[in-house]
Formats: C-alpha cells, structure tokens, sequence
C-alpha cells in the first residue's frame, strides 16, 4: 500500500511535548512577524539568519561574526540591538550579502524547542508556494508548528497552517483535529475582501498596530513575495538553494 | 461605560495555569461524551451527577451512597463499574431520582482542574439554549472550558464553544483568537448537511465509532434535547433549577 506521508498541526508551543519531533519535517510559523522577518531578509539577499534565544546570545554572537544584531521582546525593539522584528527594515541595501542575528518573543524560541527535528523550514505567507512546493517534493512526515502567543494559540499562524494544508492535502494525509481546524479557518480567507482583513481579527494585529507596526502587517499579508525556503541547519538559517 | 463580560475560550486543560478562573462562570465541554452523558441523566431524572477522577473514589462514593457507579477510560466501560459513559444507557427507567457517581478520561478530569471557578456549567448541544439563556442571565465573564483528547484541542468541543459564542456575542466581548477561531468554525456547519456530518471530521467520532458507538454521537449530537443547566457545586453536579 501506498501510504501517503502524515501532516500534524501543533497550534503553541505548550503542546510541544505532546510531538515527536524526530524524523519530521517542521514548519516553523511566526507570521506577525518573525518567520515573515526571516523570509524578507533572506529573500533581499541576507546570506544567513542566526536565530538566538537571548539578547546576551545575540549580541556576543553579532559581535563576534560582524552581524546585524536585532531583536523584539513584546513587539519593541530591544535597547543595545541595531534593529527590530520589522519585515520592512530588511531591504537589499540594508542586508544583502550579511548575516543576521536575531531573537523574537515567540518564534526563535520556537525554533529551540523543535530542535530534535529531522528538517526545519522557515514558513511565512511571503514564501507560501515555495514551502508547499518544496514539502510536496521532500514527501515526508510533517509537522506545521505554531509560535502562537504567549503560548496561546493564534489566529494568524493557525490560518497559515491551513493554508499549507490546502495546498499540500491531495498528497498528505491530516491525522490530527487541529489540521482540520487549521483548514477549515484557512477556507474562511474568501469571507473576506483580503487576507489582511481577515487577520485584523487576529488579537495581536491590534496589538502590533498601538506599536505603529501597521505597514509590517500589510507586508506580511502578501501572497509569495519570495520564492524562497529557508531552512535551519546546525543553529543557521539559509535558503535551501544555497546549502 | 457600559461594559460588556467577556468571553474566552480555553482550547485544552494543557492550558489551564494560563487562565485566571477565579470569579469566572466556566462552561465544562465535552461533547464525545461526558457532558453530554451528564445532561442525559440529569434530563432523565437523575438527582445529581457526581463527578470523580479515579475509579477508586467512583467505588468508595457509590457504595457509601448507594449509587449508580460509572466510568470509562479510553472510550470503554471500566470492570468493577455498572456502566459507561454512554448517554443513551441513561434513561428515566434507569437513572430518576437516583445519584450516579460518573468518572471519564477528559471531561471529569477537567472539571477538577477548574475548581477555582466561581460557578461550573456542564455543557453539550444537548443543553444548549438552556446554557447560553443562563449565561445571558447571569451577565459574568465566561470561560468555555473544552476537554479535547489527551491535552490536544478537538473539533467537537471546540465547534460547541463556537455555539455558545454565536448565542452570546451580541452580549458579551470575545477577548481572544481561541473565541474568534472557535465561532469560525461553528459558522461552518451549514457547509455540511448536519452537524453530525461536520463532527465525523473529528478524529475521536471515529474512535469511538470504531469502540461501537455510533448511537451515542448521533445523541451528542442532538440539539436542545433537554432544557437544563447542571451546575457544579461542593462536588455535586445538580440543574440549577433545583438547587
């Protein structure tokens, strides 16, 4: 028999010892606005992405390897750090041809709790079908993981695992209730005159709007900005094309 | 300012210790089939429902008591108990005016996590008018509680929560994603020709029809059958009405 390969949906990061993490395919989901951060700078030309979990991490580390330091606890940028979480900040002129050291609230803590992943991909709705895409061809056993808030669940990344569900759920199959759910909010999109509309629902769009974050939000709502798959390697992030 | 109570919805007891339940009027869900077996006996004519984590204490109490003891684990009846957890085995000829000590894998489980509560409400379809009518009533800060399936969110339970936001949000402020999520998915079960056609996306309507118990779903999945509001106090779960 022809098993097809299994898709999970992890919705925060306090179900994670509810997984087993080994020997799958992770996607790693922080939309507002670390994985859409990752993507924008790897997409206008970073060479790398470093994520850390700690601010002394980040900047021993900038320092020691010349990098942009950034980072964001609570939607500010962090003092003593050159930049923020802002997808917006990282243009070509800005970042091309660096290395990028960076800690966020919820999504690079994310990425140290999957660490026993066999792969881990860095998903944002601005690299959608280059994740699908790859994932269909990779085959594999997946687990799309939510960085949630506060370990709540959140509206904008459970709505970007149903989103990867859609596009993969003719090739995998979905074992778990919450890749139903995932779906079946991702399917809800069409009830609305945008994405970005819909995730206005999001509690931390609100959130991210009284920090003057609107325009990052616009950003992140875009559709396949960048054809790219970056993927977390020993501790470094970099667009499969180049590993 | 006239302010309105607010809603929140917590999608599993994995996130118990991130919610404040003092002072809250706290809606138990477990719709596959605790809640739903609680609101069959009460609506029968059962006196009271005594809700209990082990099958030990379901023995000691329902001896001392004379009453009916039952339980399940797993989705079976438990050796050395009378009966399950199936709400159809509780008709009037069987269960009015009797006390029955019940103890199940979620639903009871949760119930003693939520203590700190200021009022316990069993909840199903089967109640849900009499419930959402109550809680209108009442005009306090909710949380809709949901069992899930061994700490993960479930379909059911969160589709119920749903319901109850739907009835109550002229009303009442949802406050999170898990509120706004779950009315999404609520709202689809127009999508599908019942909401026992939406609920076999469920992946434990399956277990449990695989254990042989497809009439109990069918009932679960009844709305308004009984017109009761069981309330859990110092142990005992009564209608309000007859407190």
């Amino acid at each position: 028999m022809n098993q097809r390969p299994q898709i999970e949906t992890c919705l925060s990061p306090i179900f994670v010892n509810q997984y087993d993490w080994s020997g799958k395919t992770v996607v790693v989901i922080d939309v507002f606005r670390a994985t859409s951060t990752i993507c924008s700078a790897i997409g206008h030309g970073a060479e790398a992405v470093i994520p850390v979990s700690s601010v002394e991490e980040c900047q021993e580390i900038g320092e020691k390897l010349g990098a942009v330091m950034a980072g964001e606890r609570g939607g500010h940028v962090i003092e003593g750090l050159q930049m923020g979480n802002s997808p917006l900040e990282y243009t070509p002129e800005v970042i091309e041809g660096k290395t990028l050291v960076l800690t966020t609230t919820n999504g690079t803590r994310l990425m140290q709790l999957v660490k026993d992943a066999q792969e881990i991909v860095i998903g944002s709705f601005l690299n959608l079908n280059a994740v699908t895409e790859y994932l269909k061809l990779k085959n594999e056993d997946i687990i799309l993981a939510c960085s949630g808030w506060r370990d709540h669940a959140n509206l904008e990344d459970t709505v970007f695992a149903g989103a990867v569900i859609y596009a993969l759920k003719s090739d995998f199959e979905c074992v778990d209730d919450s890749s139903f759910m995932a779906e079946s909010l991702f399917n809800r999109v069409g009830d609305y005159t945008s994405l970005q509309d819909y995730l206005k629902k999001a509690t931390h769009y609100h959130r991210l709007v009284n920090l003057g974050a609107e325009a990052d939000l616009e950003y992140c709502c875009l559709y396949n900005l960048h054809p790219i798959v970056p993927v977390l390697l020993d501790g470094i992030i970099k667009d499969v094309k180049v590993r």
